[in-house]
């Protein structure tokens, strides 16, 4: 019987997983010296903790399933609630504010398109604790570090931010009440995405009066801060959010990331319990989907049984992100190599001293391997060369080890127990 | 609403998360240096592909549930049938040996136990490809190789090495038949963990004539390997094994990994696909579940629509691991530090400053972090202490930086052009 992997999942052979772990291992350097430190939670979560935070429709879009204990259970499909789950269970012993990150893996119930799986990663970046605009400069900063970090400059990547305050004052402006708040901001998340005939009708649809369509394009087409604000001048409340966006794109100015970010009130984010700043990374020419977003979220923690705290993060994956790379040509060369390859210098004779030395080896630390055919010196040597060995350390009569460099050709034969002494002296 | 994490699964907060990380870089590190290289698969396979390995049984220890496409999925309770499923879709093109290793992330819908989790990650570590006894000394020295890494001793764990093929001998030589073989060998391994009255019931139950079950004892409790080779004498196909058993044994001592190895034909593995050598790794005091398990499986590759090729390794969970690790004290300090906290030496002042001295550390790769609150220096001192900052540096006017080393108290005050042209020389 022959297997094939699950539809939208991925095998990682030794070149993915190579490639995975760069990722993952750039994510976490950036994250550690951005200040953030690591958590992770279970990938089972009740199902009610996903219902609770995005409504019964969400169910759809999971994997879930009833154990044999009658538990409705779900495979995440993101990581914040989980996150707001671990803060309140120890809101008051964590000191704030509180700077996590994480990489979990993620499920989602759709049908896999281009950089869409069922099966993926995504960076996660939160700050829980601070209503302060320095918290969402933070996690930008933080985002546009790692961009920078992975070779991706300001012509590759721009981060796009807009404010679900401002967008929902414009909206209010034009008549949409409370009750259809929540879809015309959806239908306004979309407009960068579907053609403007399109987008007419999903606004209207939505509440948006048809012969007001016109405010709303100018406010969310508004090309600096100033604009924005003019579009919205009269509107309650929002002078104090135009000056936390003035404030955040200084501080972004100071911290050296404004290169890559933008103003762009077309940024509205898909889920509903964003709050105020929002942002999200796109490839400059729009050829990709988002290959980040995130933003506010003040109220998550308290829908979900907790206090009224302040939170603001954002989410990458790894499927847009490992297809800009790629066209971009910044994924690195990631090929297995060995330190040494420990070889038989007369062939057939000197396997237990073989065994001996690459035992020795590994324990120090050395990326060492051997070849399970006792054969001649050429074939084990052909074998090193395949394995990307730096070095052959060949065990010849004397006893002495012949250092051989795999890259120059070189060899240095010097008596064992000096090699013994100090393997590291010939191997670099 | 308040909710719990799901029964059987962790919260890994920042402490958990660190050791997690910890144990998981010495799982690789040491993988790496023994040349094996690293996969993963996704976590959702079908349900028929650990049917087929393991029986219909099987399915009651899974998670699982039908999509809406109606295809039977689970989530994978053990990695190896999914290594198999993937040498086999790339037979042909995989140079020989395969050295695969793997951490993944495994569910089993059991009831959660002390060392027994419903989620939890295992360390696997597989050679597919050669039927030689060296792939099984070279996965046996790996697993030594880790133990002695994270500084468990010969006096803290033992390496247990058992074989299926002269078992299998022993139990043919009493009388049991290949129909009865699974239940017998199923009751032999189950041996060390129950009482004698309660084996020999089990034994029994499974085949093993009652007046013959003392020859069983006999050859299990063998004290070496010519012991256990008198136990059969005259059986057919023992004699090449035990010439394997005793390579093994040399190869090993050859390796520097004897001190850690014993021979012990209680082990017998509970999984029915292995065919050879089998080996577990136990606490000294026998006082936890074990550590490690493994062998030789020579038939899987086949039974999942590959050929037959020969295929040995071993897997070690996470949650008996890390208990011996803590009752032996050898679990490491992890708490999270950064090299240094930014801090505006004179009050309020130099914030955009700070916001530069940041974005520009944190760019240069110092874990670099500062206080959102606009504060005095002795409370933002404070900070950086909490937060285990190595230096704290402090924006003084002129402009100046003093470098303050936050485990002695010193302070460098520099100018802080010449501070930037090279802050590692004062970081460190």
């Amino acid at each position: 019987m022959k297997f094939q992997a699950v539809k939208g999942t991925r095998d990682f052979y030794p070149e993915e997983m190579a490639l995975r772990n760069w990722l993952t291992e750039a994510w976490r350097r950036v994250s550690l010296r951005n200040g953030f430190v690591e958590i992770d939670g279970p990938v089972l979560e009740q199902l009610d903790l996903f219902r609770v935070k995005s409504g019964q429709e969400i169910v759809s879009q999971l994997f879930s399933f009833t154990d044999r204990g009658g538990r409705e259970l779900a495979m995440r499909p993101e990581i914040t609630p989980t996150l707001a789950r671990m803060v309140n269970a120890r809101i008051n012993s964590l000191p704030r504010p509180i700077k996590w990150f994480c990489i979990p893996r993620l499920w989602r119930a759709e049908n896999p398109q281009r950089g869409r799986l069922r099966e993926f990663f995504q960076w996660n970046v939160d700050i829980v604790g601070s209503d302060d605009v320095l918290a969402d400069a933070d996690c930008i900063f933080t985002a546009v570090d790692f961009l920078r970090e992975v070779g991706l400059g300001p012509k590759d990547v721009v981060v796009r931010i807009g404010s679900r305050t401002l967008t929902t004052a414009a909206l209010r402006r034009v008549g949409v009440g409370d009750a259809q708040m929540e879809a015309a901001l959806a239908a306004l998340d979309k407009r960068p995405r579907v053609k403007p005939e399109a987008f007419a009708e999903m606004a209207t649809a939505a509440g948006v009066p048809a012969d007001r369509l016109d405010e709303i394009r100018r406010f969310q087409d508004a090309p600096d801060l100033p604009a924005a604000a003019e579009a919205l001048r009269g509107e309650p409340q929002t002078a104090e959010e135009i000056q936390r966006i003035e404030s955040l794109m200084t501080m972004l100015q100071n911290m050296g990331a404004a290169e890559y970010c933008r103003l762009d009130m077309r940024m509205v984010r898909g889920l509903a319990y964003y709050t105020g700043i929002v942002y999200e990374v796109w490839d400059a020419e729009d050829a990709l989907r988002a290959v980040a977003g995130g933003g506010r979220y003040d109220n998550l923690l308290e829908v979900l049984g907790g206090p009224k705290i302040g939170a603001t993060g954002f989410g990458m994956g790894d499927a847009v992100l490992s297809i800009l790379l790629e066209e971009k040509g910044k994924l690195p060369d990631v090929s297995a190599r060995l330190d040494c390859f420990v070889v038989d210098g007369v062939g057939q004779r000197f396997f237990e001293s073989v065994h001996q030395y690459t035992g020795k080896l590994r324990e120090l630390g050395f990326k060492t391997d051997y070849s399970f055919k006792q054969t001649s010196l050429g074939r084990q040597l052909k074998e090193a060369n395949r394995r990307g060995a730096r070095f052959a350390v060949i065990v010849l009569e004397g006893p002495k080890i012949g250092v051989k460099d795999l890259e120059t050709g070189e060899q240095t034969d010097v008596p064992a127990g000096e090699f013994l002494a100090e393997p590291g002296k010939y191997l670099k």
